[in-house]
């Protein structure tokens, strides 16, 4: 990668240099720079000087965990960068801030997390972040809420929608790896075989599996209801004991919310059923894991409400609407729009939620937590679990009035004995 | 209006002028221009040569049925010609043609259709149009299926769609006039006073309503699945008894396709309500129209489905999910898809149909089927009747899985004495 790696600091236009020299301190020639990545998608440079670090994202024009074969448009780093200023005015501090970005070389220079770690190595080390629920679930209710027509006008919403609407590279990916290929046979899907090979024929094979994940592909491809992060796994989450910061909003767009709610507890599940294989941590810890879910839940509808109450400036319900309206009238108008609002976004969530765990079993890009679980019948055994689970999300969504009962049922799933 | 009617020539460009020179022979001066137009929204001149005659569309930076207080940007005609243009390359049979748009002087210059007449024109006259069901089921059908993601791909769906984001002055009317007014207390409202008064009231203050109303709204702010005409009303369909055009359609954006089935079948439904307060048509025209909204859905659904049969070529649910079915498989996993899609579909346009209807008794915009009943306790009755059918299926379109009970409904609030 050498040449990749000393070419990315020589394409930085003149402007992001001074950027990074304010930054960093030294000039180039004194600089060291590191390919840091294991993304999926970008190179990520950490780039050191005299005084200080910066990173360095930088698109390559196809998707870099497949290949040339794959090509990609590098302005997905443009919409990375437009989705991090949107939602940085209204969640700024859990968000990495942008130094520069380098249109021409496709590179965005941003602020170094060093002191942070990816969610997903912290859970698979057993680690607790006892502020991250506070905190996901603030940026998820604020960057939501204040993208969508309950904070803003419908023209406003539209103008910000539309460049969006040129984001499309990213969301075939979702819509291919997400909500088409692991409900049939692909030769992109890989699953840990043989031991799996029975529930993923019987997943390719499933016509309940594909009007299920027709619906809901539906939404993805119709319901533009707010600026969604669009990928928010927890390898798009950096945190440590005191803050967090979500990154690579690359697959934003307009969309449903609860697909960003849905991917977050889905890799929650997925951490979860992941500690039985994993076997390194306190048994506790799955408790905590399924906690966390409870939480972002609880919290998020929480906060989602309080905004709504504070802040429902937008045209979905206008107050005048309601201006001949008692008080006590207004407030049950409201009440009654908002819950049925929260029921249909949580019923939304837990059937992405579901969508999330399958593909991240049978589909091409899997996760850390399960792929690091050495001995293949282990892991065989942790997958059919969250496979088990997901299907009955991904098919009985809108029976789960609340997150408990869905607590539940995974509980029940993950005590399932080997067969 | 002599300097807004001498002006328009004048402000065509060079290139407009020629294409009119063409159509309809002679030199400017030998032109006979009348304004013609009593649309809400636009200047409308018929303009005559010795060999031919077009149409001008002149639209003005206001709404012209309210005047300058209420600022419209012109910009609404380049948008109803980029619909026109995406509209005739799936449905051309049915729509005026263009010859030029004249971007500076905000005018369109299109085929002048002397030989029709606007449906409602002809529906308050008693007048069978034999061959309207299948023409207008055609125009919906083509229109909506090939710009839905049911045809095309995501990426060429959002491209369409990217434009018509900006069309927000337009759909900020319909927001307003449609989803909020008639259901709150406002001065721009009007209704036959004083028999209505207490009707008109009590639509203001239902909290029933104002729920039902905002759940149909949301769907409108965010239901992005076809370019939809947005005004569908029989005010916007000229006739005769061989052709039909649908016109003016300044309104268009991706929208929810029940929109535009809805506000059809709505104007039906009002057409129907008015004859027996019109008493100039035999009895048999109100069973007539009864008739067309049964063929209109039933056309419609069965077109519609051809189309999803013939050219599911979209991203919606692409064949490759399906290729390792059997046949009969994927028969049945199209068919239950389908099938769940136009139960959705149906329910919408019931929904849209209702807010439609109460609107145009108790919004600004009225129609003049019951407008033109000269007995204000005539109308009263009849637009009783309208609202106390539209109230039932704003409340209850879910319960309604066929056309034939909302048929029988509408019979039933017919047949209701005055109180």
């Amino acid at each position: 990668m050498s040449r990749v790696t000393t070419s990315v600091v020589e394409q930085l236009s003149p402007e992001s240099l001074s950027v990074v020299r304010r930054a960093i301190g030294g000039a180039p020639d004194s600089w060291a720079l590191d390919e840091i990545g294991d993304g999926n998608v970008n190179l990520i440079f950490r780039l050191s000087g005299p005084s200080g670090q910066v990173l360095v994202k930088q698109a390559v024009p196809y998707l870099r965990c497949v290949g040339e074969s794959w090509p990609l448009s590098v302005r997905r780093n443009y919409f990375e960068y437009k989705a991090l200023e949107a939602h940085a005015t209204v969640a700024a501090e859990y968000l990495p801030r942008v130094l520069a970005f380098d249109e021409a070389s496709a590179a965005m220079v941003m602020e170094f997390l060093g002191d942070h770690v990816i969610l997903r190595k912290g859970v698979m080390q057993g680690i607790r972040y006892p502020r991250f629920s506070e905190h996901i679930t603030d940026y998820m209710a604020q960057t939501l809420f204040f993208t969508s027509d309950l904070f803003l006008s419908a023209g406003e919403k539209k103008q910000k929608m539309k460049l969006f609407c040129e984001n499309v590279d990213l969301c075939k990916i979702t819509e291919d790896l997400i909500f088409t290929d692991p409900y049939r046979v692909a030769e992109t899907n890989r699953w840990t075989t043989p031991q799996l090979d029975s529930l993923a024929h019987a997943f390719a094979t499933d016509p309940e599996l594909k009007v299920a994940i027709t619906e809901l592909k539906a939404k993805f491809l119709t319901a533009c209801e707010a600026l969604i992060h669009g990928d928010l796994h927890s390898g798009s989450i950096m945190v440590n004991q005191e803050a967090t910061k979500v990154i690579d909003p690359e697959f934003a767009y307009y969309g449903p919310m609860g697909f960003d709610v849905g991917l977050l507890l889905a890799n929650f599940f997925l951490g979860y059923f992941s500690q039985a294989g994993l076997a390194c941590n306190p048994p506790e810890y799955e408790a905590w894991l399924l906690e966390q879910v409870e939480q972002i839940w609880s919290k998020f509808e929480r906060k989602f409400c309080a905004l709504w109450d504070q802040h429902l400036e937008g045209d979905y319900l206008p107050a005048r609407l309601l201006t001949g309206d008692s008080r006590a009238a207004r407030a049950a108008i409201v009440s009654r729009v908002r819950s049925d609002y929260m029921a249909r976004l949580f019923d939304d969530s837990l059937g992405f939620a579901a969508s999330e765990m399958i593909r991240r079993v049978l589909g091409l890009a899997h996760v850390a937590d399960l792929d690091n679980i050495a001995d293949p019948d282990q892991r065989a055994l942790c997958e059919a679990r969250a496979l088990r689970a997901a299907r009955e999300l991904l098919l009985n969504h809108r029976k789960y009035t609340g997150i408990m009962p869905v607590l539940a049922m995974v509980r029940e799933e993950r005590a399932r004995p080997a067969p």
